[in-house]
């Protein structure tokens, strides 16, 4: 029920990631049974395709109170499929619904692994060679610097799992190379990562540093992650429009111009967070994604098989395994 | 002296500079006479130009500390020049030298503006429709929410000056629009900038609205104004590498790829700091502007423009006449 394009997007996307996959893959969908049963009708090779239907009676809405939200619609789609997540009898959880309320039921319902002081949602950044994973993406403000070293190994973590990066290279966020520089919170973060095992501090790095994929993993506080991720977002719509305006001062052939734009689409397109599908929700006891409330099939489908993996490679277990030791 | 490119760049952009404005600009320029003769001489039209040199024998590099640098080298070109304009023989003074050394020797010097709690270093952001002004932009860290409020002020006077904005709004840079959000800084901030007079305050903004120009005046801690500048520097720089993976991978013809990549050239010189020169140092008892290191010609002739443009308004006083009332 989660996102504006729900379910058909959704169903749409279950599809094409069970034709995508080499993976045994079964999708359960989490929903009101009556609206999931229409939009798979809509499509008749749902019929056979290993996906099923899961009624969960109440809708959490966009505009609901994350808190509110988790305690009054305990037969929510979120509440039922991380409840079934819970009981292992899926084995990952996603959802384009209302962010808080997944983070909150999350919390409730799967709880924290042992000694994740703050769960973390990360930003991955599509680079000019690979996938840089920052974190915090927003959900953590006002951040201890022993938050940061956390979200450094959690973000280590998920680097090598999913993006198969064997000694992911951290960096801090910071506003110089050389130690020393910046605000309190880093200062002090700076020599904690400096200490820590089990990770591979780069030392510290710059806002430029981040699309040029200088290290695998960078870390911040959410405050700056996500003015960050939105920052980049008005780039990647505001880079076309001033092609535009360029092309538009220039005698180019229209040609030119055409093809121009082609190529700015597909760019626009790889920058675009489709295809990453969404984020996970690192150190929570579970596999949780989170997709974005615009989430059209393509998102969907890359959402999926981005939980595939996190099952799979079975995340949050790993999470767990350095921080639960 | 100042800057990878002095002095024979610093030369250039004189000539450059007088040759483009419609006023009358003498340009005094500042350094070891010898060497400032020297590339001077290489230009046969510079004897005939308004260009003078004022000897300064100590030169101040970007390995200085600069604290110790403006108590020990009281003859280089950044002390010899701001005292020139201390002393009203110079309208305003520019140097693309070692921005701490210029910082420093600028309140040793001039002195802060009375009221002006820390003066301001802002970015001015090339958008989709004219300039944002967003401060501050990296030397202020660990800010309290009335140098926010501060900033608000100062900006606006900067953007109705320089960029004619009458009536300048202004945005504080949040995690979301709704008041209420973010870490404790912004969330004190905001009920400060409802209750500042003089401003036009819009409210939050996040950081997609940067580059789509929502505000003209967007306020943030330095700390986060300078991740985002330099994420945005690597992100020019990143997307043209993106446009020549993804042509690689089409069979556009060669002259299409070229003509193409024209187009990003020029987008990318439009998004570059070269097309402003440099920034202000707000909040100083005097019109300074502070150049990129790596100036070229061009940032020294738009540098000085904007020097032109400070000294003609009256920035300092402006500034002067709202803090100092």
């Amino acid at each position: 029920m989660g996102g504006d394009n729900a379910p058909a997007a959704v169903v749409e996307g279950a599809m094409r990631a069970i034709h995508e996959t080499s993976q045994e893959l079964e999708v359960v969908l989490v929903g009101q049974e009556a609206v999931v049963r229409d939009a798979l009708d809509a499509h008749s090779a749902a019929a056979d395709l290993p996906i099923h239907v899961q009624d969960a009676a109440e809708v959490i809405t966009m505009a609901d109170s994350p808190t509110a939200a988790v305690k009054a619609k305990r037969n929510s789609s979120i509440h039922v499929g991380l409840t079934a997540h819970k009981r292992g009898e899926v084995g990952a959880f996603i959802s384009a619904g209302n962010t808080g309320a997944i983070m909150a039921a999350s919390l409730f319902l799967l709880g924290r692994v042992n000694g994740v002081l703050r769960p973390s949602v990360p930003n991955i950044y599509p680079t000019i060679k690979g996938e840089c994973v920052a974190l915090d993406a927003g959900t953590n403000v006002d951040c201890k610097p022993e938050h940061l070293v956390q979200f450094a190994r959690m973000g280590s973590i998920y680097s090598r799992l999913i993006f198969n990066n064997e000694t992911p290279s951290v960096g801090l966020l910071n506003i110089g190379e050389e130690p020393g520089k910046g605000n309190e919170q880093v200062k002090a973060a700076f020599h904690l990562l400096t200490d820590t095992p089990g990770i591979h501090f780069y030392g510290n790095v710059e806002g430029r540093d981040v699309m040029h994929h200088t290290v695998d993993v960078v870390v911040c506080d959410g405050f700056i992650g996500n003015v960050m991720l939105k920052f980049g977002e008005g780039f990647v719509t505001a880079y076309p429009i001033m092609v535009k305006q360029t092309l538009a001062r220039q005698d180019a052939s229209p040609e030119v111009k055409q093809a121009m734009m082609q190529v700015i689409k597909t760019v626009t397109k790889r920058l675009h967070y489709e295809e990453y599908g969404g984020t996970p929700l690192l150190g929570v006891a579970g596999n949780v994604l989170i997709g974005h409330g615009s989430s059209s099939p393509r998102a969907f489908e890359r959402l999926i098989l981005a939980a595939v993996a996190a099952a799979t490679q079975n995340l949050a277990h790993s999470i767990a395994s350095v921080f639960d030791a």
